[in-house]
C-alpha cells in the first residue's frame, strides 16, 4: 500500500458510507481493534492492521459488486443492514426504523400473507433453529414467534419460565447468550428487566429479537400494530398521514403505546388524542419526542366520551395492575370502558378499534367490552393475525432470506377453513 | 331468481341433505344470517341474502361435482364432514361417530401404521403448525399428539401448565381460542374444566381436538382403545360383535371407560361385565344409553374373580384418587388387583388385558400388576403404541389430507429396532 | 440340522465373536430364551429353539455379507454395535468407549462441523422424533440436544421439570420408558437419580442417551470436552499422548471431571494435576482406575498456583453447592479462582482454559474469572459450540445414519454471521 493505513481505512469507510462500528462489524473485526489501526502512526496505542484485513478491504473497494454488498445506502443494500444495531442484525427497538425502512418491512410482510393465510407453504429457513427464550411467561407472544419461524420452514427450541436453571446459579447474561448462540441461528428474548435484551444482544452476533424487556420495548408488537393500521386504512381508502388516533388506558406504564406512538410519529400531520385516567398519563419525554420538529398535534383528556369523537383509530389498552401499586386510580371507573354504545355514539362506521390483548373480559373489568365482538370495526383479531406475517418478515429480514421467499412458495396440502373465526364472516361481508 | 329466496334456499338444503347449521358452515355464512334469509318476506327480521350467496348456491346445485362436494351423505363426502360438529371439523366427543365412520377412521389409522412403526416417513402436513395446548399436565398425551403431528410432517407449538399467562389476567376462552387460531392450523386442548374445550371450539373454525376436559370426554383415548380391541381381535380371529368385555375399577369417575363403552355400544350383542368397588359403580345414565334400544347385556358385580370368568377383554383402570374424596372405598382392597394368577385362573389364552395408563406400580397399589409384563396377553403397550396411528388419522381427517398420505410415503433413513420394547419379542412369538 | 442345537448356536456365536447378550439382541430374541436353548438337551428347563431362529442363524453364518453385518469386530461393523450396551444402541456411560471408537465418533463429529457452523444443512433424520425428557431443569443441555437433532432434520418433543405427571401418580420408570418409546425414535433423559437412566434404557430397545443422572454420568459432556481438547491440540500442533492436564475445583462431587478423566485415560502417558480444596478431592477409586495398568501420572495439590505451572489444559469447575452441605470448605477462597493474572503467570501462550459451564460470574464467586473473556486461550465457548457436532454425531451413530450425512448436505439459505460471538474475532486472529 502506498498510502498510510489510516488514510486507506478512512477512505474505504467514506466510500462505503459506513461508521466505524458498522465497518468493523461488516468486515468481521472488533471495533476496538479498528480504533487502534486508525490512531496516528507514532502513538503508543497504535497498531498495524493484519495483512489479511488490508487485502480484504482492497478487494471490496476495487470490486463493484462487493462495493454494493458492503456499502451503507439508504437506497440500496439489504434492509437488515439499514436497520442494524452497531452493525448487527438485531431488532431491539422501534427507534431502528425510518418511515422508509418500516414500509419496506411491511412490503415483505405482505409477501408473507399467502403463507400466514394458509394458502401457501414456504420452507426457506429449513435447517435453521430458533431459540425462543422466554424468561417471563407470555404464551401468545411465544407461540406467535414460534409459529412464524415454523412457517418459514425452521425449527424452534423453547425455554419458558423464570427459573432458567443456569442463570439461577449465577451465570451472566453474557455467558447464557454466547452459549445459546452456538446452538441456534436466531434468538427471541423476553425478559422482565429493562435493558436485559440489549445485554443479550451485545454478547452475540446472531440475530436477536426483543420479545419484550419489562417496562422497556416490545418492538414486534408496535410493528404489527402499525401494519394493522396501514392495512385497515388501505382497505378503507384512507391515508395514515393526517389521521386522528385515540390512545386509551394506562399510558404511563404501557410500553406498547409508547413504542407505537414513536412509530406513528414517522408519518405526517397526525392528531393524537391521549385518554388516560388521572395519574396514568403519557410521560412528557415521549410527548416531546413525538412533537418536537414535527407537525403532529397531541391532545390529552381524562374523558373517554370527549376524546373519541371523530377519531379514525381507537387503540385501547388495559391497566396493567402488575406494573404499579398503591397509586391513585380514581377516575378509572366503568365510564372508562370502550364499548359498542360509546363507539356508535362517538365514531363513524369506518373507525377501527384495536387492543394489544390480552383484555380482561371478566364482569366489571375496565377493559375493551366483548359487546363489539361481532362488529366488523373491531380489528383486534385481524391485529393478532397480523403478528404472523410481521414476525415472519422480521425473521426473513434479519436472516437475509427475504428475497428467496417468493420463489419458495408451494400450495398447502391441507384444507383450512375459509375464515379462521366464526365472527370473521361479518367482516368479510357475508352476513 | 324466479322463486323466492326462502324457497330457493330450502330447496338447495334439501337437495344437499344439509341442516341449516351445516349448510351455513359449508358455504361460509353465519347460521344467524341464514336464519334471517329464511324468514317470511314480510317479517320485520327478514333480510335479503347478498347476491354473491345466491350465485354461489346456484353454482353448487347446478354443477354435479360441486353437488357431490357439498352434499351431506352417509355414503360419500369426506369423513370430516360426516363427523363434523355444527359443520366444523372438530373432535370433541365420541358421540360424533357411527359404527361406519369410526371404522373408516380406523382404516385410515391402518394406513398410518407403516409410519407409526417407523418403516415409512410422510411429510404430507409439512408447513402446518399444531397448537398443543395443555392447561393441565399430561405428558404422555401431549407427546403422543405432538409426535403424531410431527410424523405427518407438521410442526408443534406446545404450552403446558395451569398458568397460561393471559388467562390468569382475565382473558376469556373466546379470545384465547381466536388468537391462537390465527397462529396455528389445528389445536389440541386439554383443560381441567368440563365443557371448556367445547367453548374453545365454538370460538374458532380451525380443527380442534378435545385432549381431555376434566370429568368430560377424552375421545382420542376411547378411539385408540377401540382400535386396539379391533386390531387384537383381528389377530386372534375374533369378531367384536357378540364379545364379552369386562371393565374394572373406578367406573363412576373414569371418563375413559364412559367414552369407551359408548363407542363399543355401536357394535352388536356385546356383553359388558362392570366390576367396580362399592360406591364407584358406573352411572345409571350411561348404562341406560348403552342398553336402551340395543341388544347389549350389562352385568354388574363387586367381585373381580367372578366378573372375569370367560371374558374376551379385561379393561382395567385405576381409582383416580384426585377425582373424589371422603367416599366409601371399602371393598377396594388388594383382592381387586388384576394379576397373572387371576388371569390364568379366570380367562383363556386369548384374553387381552388393557389399561388406559398410567398405572400405579408402587408396592401395595391396587392397580394392574406388573407380573403380567412379559405375558403376551397384556396389550397395554400395543394400546399406547396405537395412540400414534389413531391420532395421526384424526389429524389427517380433520385437516382433509387422508387421501394424500399413501402417495407421500418414503422409506425411513434410520434403522429402528425390530421391537420397541424388550418384552415385545414374547408377543412376536420368538421366545 | 445334523449337529445339536447347542453346538450349532455356540459355533455361530464363536464365529460371530458375540456374547450371548449381544447375539440375542442382534437376532431379536430374549437372552432368557437363548439361555434355555443352550441348556443340555435332557435338562428340565431346556427348550427347542423355534425353526425360524435356526433358519435365520444359518443364513447369517453361510452368507459372507451377513456375517460381516452381524459379526462383532473391532475393525468392522457399525460404530453403534461396537459401543452397544447389552446389544442396544444406547449411550449411558463413557465406559462404553475405547480410544478407537471414541476417535471414530469424533471423525463423525468432524463431518457435522459444516452443519454446526451453519454452512450446510442436512435433513437426513427427517421424519424422526426425539423425546427430550428432562426430569431436572438443564436448559443449555436440553437445547443443545434438541438443536443437534433438529440440525439432522428431525423433530423434538420436550418435557421439562420434576412434575412428570404420570410418574407423580406412581408410574414406574419401566412403563414411562416403554410408553414414550412407542411415540418417539430416540430419547435423551436427564434425571436427578443415579442409575435411573439405565433403568429407562433397560425398558426399551430404541436409542437412549444419558443426559445426566444426578451424581452418575453425563457422557455427552465428557465427550465434547475430549473432542475440544483434541481439536484445540490439533490447531496448536500438539498430541494428547503425554500432555499435562490440570483439573481444578470440586473433584469429589463433579461427575463431569470423573467421566472426562476416564475418557482421557484411554490415551497414553498423561500427567494429571488434580487441584481441589481440602475435603473435595477426587475419589480414590477413580484415581485407581486411571493409574492401574497404565502409564499415567497423577499429582494432587491444594495450591492452584503450584498446580497450574506448565500445564497444557486447565479444566476448571465450580463447586456445586447443591451437591453437599455442612462440609469443610476451608481453603476454597478467592485464591482458588482461575483468572488472567494467574494464567499469565503460570502457563504459556498455548494453554487452553476449559470449564463445563455454567460458571458463577457474580462478584465474589469462586469460579473461572470473566477477565479471560477476550483471551483466545479461553476455550469455553468453543467447548460449548462443540456440543452440537458431538451430539449430532451421537444421534447419527445411534440411529445408524452416519454414512448418509455426507451426501445429504446442501448449502444454507440464510446468511449467518462470520463469527458467533463478538469476542471470537480475537481467536480468529483479526485483532
Amino acid at each position: 500500500m502506498s498510502v498510510s493505513q489510516q488514510v486507506f481505512l478512512r477512505d474505504a469507510m467514506r466510500r462505503l458510507n459506513l461508521t466505524r462500528d458498522v465497518f468493523a462489524a461488516r468486515i468481521g473485526v472488533k471495533r476496538r481493534a479498528l480504533d487502534t489501526w486508525l490512531l496516528p502512526e507514532g502513538s503508543q496505542e497504535a497498531r498495524s492492521m493484519p495483512e489479511v484485513v488490508g487485502r480484504f478491504v482492497t478487494e471490496i473497494v476495487e470490486n463493484e459488486s462487493l462495493m454494493r454488498k458492503y456499502a451503507q445506502s439508504a437506497q440500496f443494500g439489504p434492509l437488515r443492514d439499514r436497520i442494524a444495531v452497531e452493525g448487527k442484525h438485531q431488532l431491539l427497538s422501534v427507534d431502528q426504523f425510518t418511515r422508509e425502512s418500516v414500509e419496506e418491512l411491511f412490503r415483505i410482510a405482505d409477501l408473507m400473507q399467502p403463507i400466514a393465510r394458509r394458502q401457501k407453504v414456504s420452507r426457506v429457513l429449513e435447517g435453521a433453529v430458533l431459540g425462543n427464550l422466554f424468561f417471563e411467561a407470555s404464551t401468545r407472544t411465544r407461540v406467535s414467534f414460534g409459529a412464524a419461524f415454523c412457517r418459514l420452514g425452521g425449527s424452534v427450541c423453547d425455554t419458558t419460565g423464570f427459573t432458567f436453571s443456569s442463570m439461577a446459579k449465577g451465570e451472566s447474561i453474557y455467558d447464557t447468550s454466547r452459549v445459546m448462540s452456538g446452538y441456534v441461528d436466531a434468538m427471541v428474548i423476553r425478559h422482565p428487566d429493562q435493558g436485559s435484551v440489549a445485554e443479550f444482544a451485545q454478547a452475540t452476533n446472531i440475530p436477536v429479537v426483543n420479545g419484550g424487556d419489562g417496562p422497556g420495548e416490545h418492538p414486534s408488537q408496535a410493528l404489527l400494530d402499525l401494519y394493522t393500521i396501514l392495512t385497515e386504512f388501505s382497505r378503507l381508502g384512507k391515508l395514515l398521514d393526517g389521521a386522528h388516533i385515540a390512545v386509551v388506558g394506562d399510558l404511563k406504564y404501557g410500553r406498547t403505546v409508547h413504542s407505537l406512538i414513536k412509530l406513528l410519529a414517522l408519518y405526517k400531520g397526525l392528531k393524537f388524542t391521549l385518554i388516560a385516567p388521572r395519574g396514568l398519563e403519557m410521560p412528557q419525554d415521549i410527548i416531546d419526542k413525538v412533537t418536537q420538529g414535527t407537525d403532529h398535534v397531541i391532545e390529552q383528556t381524562h374523558s373517554l366520551r370527549e376524546g373519541l369523537v371523530g377519531v379514525d383509530v381507537i387503540y385501547a389498552t388495559r391497566v396493567q395492575k402488575e406494573r404499579f401499586s398503591g397509586e391513585d386510580l380514581e377516575g378509572y371507573t366503568a365510564d372508562f370502558q370502550v364499548n359498542k354504545a360509546l363507539v356508535d355514539q362517538c365514531c363513524g362506521p369506518d373507525v377501527i378499534v384495536m387492543h394489544p390483548l390480552p383484555r380482561d373480559s371478566r364482569e366489571g373489568a375496565n377493559d375493551l367490552s366483548v359487546d363489539l365482538n361481532d362488529d366488523s370495526r373491531l380489528a383486534i383479531f385481524r391485529q393478532t393475525d397480523n403478528g404472523i406475517p410481521v414476525r415472519m418478515a422480521i425473521f426473513a429480514v434479519l436472516l437475509g432470506v427475504e428475497t428467496l421467499v417468493q420463489h419458495s412458495l408451494r400450495d398447502v396440502t391441507w384444507s383450512p377453513p375459509t375464515h379462521i373465526g366464526p365472527d370473521d364472516s361479518v367482516f368479510h361481508g357475508i352476513d
